[in-house]
């Protein structure tokens, strides 16, 4: 008998975006991070954390940020599920819904986490190519049959976005669930939120990651109707939140004035550096995120990623099917841009 | 089709240790935290992390803190791996080890999330009762032939410790993995790290919840030999542990004066309340941990458990095999414990 599962041996580890040292001089645009920092709230509410509350074990749903977020959002606490990041949401749904005989299916490029956590639990996977102009691919999705189909929404790399119409079609037509993962869904026009109450096989994940300035603090969250919580729950980790994430969370979500602001510049500064980049010759999709995707007018997309990096510039090339030609660039800074459109001048003419 | 995979629908989820709020009256003796405050150089990290810590992403594999836990353990930081809680660890060896034909095996009663963690993945589960005397039943597990064994060592709820030299039997004797959950070990005589060196099977589980006063926190690692660790983190989450406890928790391990003074106050409640326990006319087995399991003389364990949570303390009963008539009591401090001693006298006599 082998040490490991067969499937394990045969993975091959995800490779997350390279992540120089703090304090690294390093225009860093390739793990779409935001490039302003979390509200002054969240410091604060840092600074009142005591030994008591790291010495007890945490509440296991972090009611206080479950609460807030219930609030903010007008939705019970009961349809909220919180998680160590989103990508621990993903890791649930896949180990309560998907397996032999159980399908995953999701369009394609997209999170490559979906492909590695389908592998784990042994699923078949249908990837369903998205067209050039990314387009949710509806029917194939459902023709498919899935029990779990996974629509990151604004879609990463690409930042295009599905409208809550064609989400619904695809819901109406899935019988198994859906889950649309709006991780970047604060940078977009609309959100498909309300699918949830409408569709009892609909999740929507969220992630304090992006809009909120709070990679480092690892707190997602999936919102649905409480019959599918519950077996989400089931497997949980019974502590996957921390006192420190379940109460600094509480206060972000609550300073929805300086998310707003935050979110304002970046849209802003990606409208800005969408022109700048097609003024150079990029072709850049429409991104509804913190990113954009663009496609090189002339030479080799990953040769201009290392260029760009060797000059202290990161920015993300994926050595996949139908991105080999293209780069993601997250919307850093006003400044940071600026250095990046400079750089890409010089190396591009 | 199911909405949910049948081995889901079919389970009940984890019931954690009753948690009152914050600041609630009780003395709180259920979920074997340590009764005092963590090291003040935790607090005094905590107040130094600032939003750029917050704002990005952590290192993967919480460098801070590895370097920290590899420098005071004397282990090569390859060897580590850290988790979300050693519950994380936990899932992970699950999921890369355990599955349909590959059968799980442990010692009963013990830590309750083995089976539920192994049903999650439909392996097939060998239980071995221990005897009254909780001696390690090397012989029944090893002729299981289990891809994956595990022992908690203190086990809980027993306290009682399996030597180093029985551990090694085990070791020796089995083909699968062999994972020594040393969560407790703190507070125990001796602890077996040295058989990951020995043996390239064996996996040490840690945390610091319970002698680091940092059950809120969440942080807990294994060590083992780096092909080992290799495939584990083929399974982990990209970012399971945030920036937060990646750098508090480096300086809560390299504070070992504040941990040993800790440790050693309990060790020496744990003597005087077995003594006292024992006078009163309880059984108690002989305890390396921070709690101890004790069998009230006479009355029904439940009914005791019901009469101290009326007078506002909190033991751990288990409605489970093997446990219907016994209590797991946490240590607490020299005043929590006089004031369970003295409601015991009052009930039991």
């Amino acid at each position: 008998m082998k040490r490991f599962r067969a499937a394990i041996e045969a993975l091959s580890a995800y490779t997350p975006g390279e992540q120089p040292a703090l304090g690294t001089r390093v225009i860093k645009l390739n793990t779409n991070e935001n490039p302003y920092p979390p509200s002054p709230n969240v410091i604060e509410a840092l600074r009142k954390i005591g030994g008591e509350e790291l010495r007890r074990y945490p509440h296991p749903f972090a009611e206080e940020f479950r609460q807030s977020a219930s609030e903010i959002l007008r939705v019970e606490p009961s349809w909220i599920l919180v998680g160590n990041g989103s990508d621990d949401l993903l890791t649930m749904l896949m180990r309560a819904v998907a397996g032999p005989g159980r399908t995953v299916a999701y369009p394609v490029p997209t999170y490559v986490l979906y492909r590695t956590l389908a592998a784990i639990q042994e699923a078949p996977v249908v990837e369903v190519p998205f067209d050039e102009r990314y387009e949710l691919p509806v029917s194939a999705l459902a023709d498919a049959d899935p029990a779990l189909t996974l629509v990151a929404n604004p879609n990463s790399p690409s930042g295009t976005c599905a409208s809550t119409d064609r989400l619904t079609d695809l819901a109406v037509r899935l019988k198994g669930i859906l889950v649309i993962d709006e991780a970047y869904v604060e940078f977009a026009d609309a959100n498909a939120l309300e699918l949830v109450r409408k569709f009892d096989n609909v999740v929507v994940l969220r992630t304090l990651s992006k809009s909120h300035s709070l990679a480092g603090l690892r707190l997602g969250f999936g919102i649905a109707n409480p019959a599918l919580i519950h077996e989400l729950t089931k497997v949980k980790d019974s502590y996957n939140v921390d006192a420190v994430a379940a109460h600094v969370g509480a206060w972000a979500v609550r300073d929805t004035a300086h998310t707003l602001a935050n979110v304002s510049r970046i849209r802003e500064s990606r409208t800005k550096l969408t022109n700048q980049l097609t003024s150079l010759g990029f072709r850049v999709w429409p991104s509804q995120a913190n990113f954009v995707l663009v496609r090189p007018s002339e030479g080799n997309a990953r040769d201009l990623y290392e260029a760009l990096k060797q000059r202290g510039i990161l920015v993300r090339y994926f050595n996949e099917i139908g991105l080999k030609d293209k780069l993601r660039i997250s919307i850093g800074t006003d400044e940071e841009n600026t250095v990046l459109m400079n750089t890409l001048k010089e190396l591009v003419i």
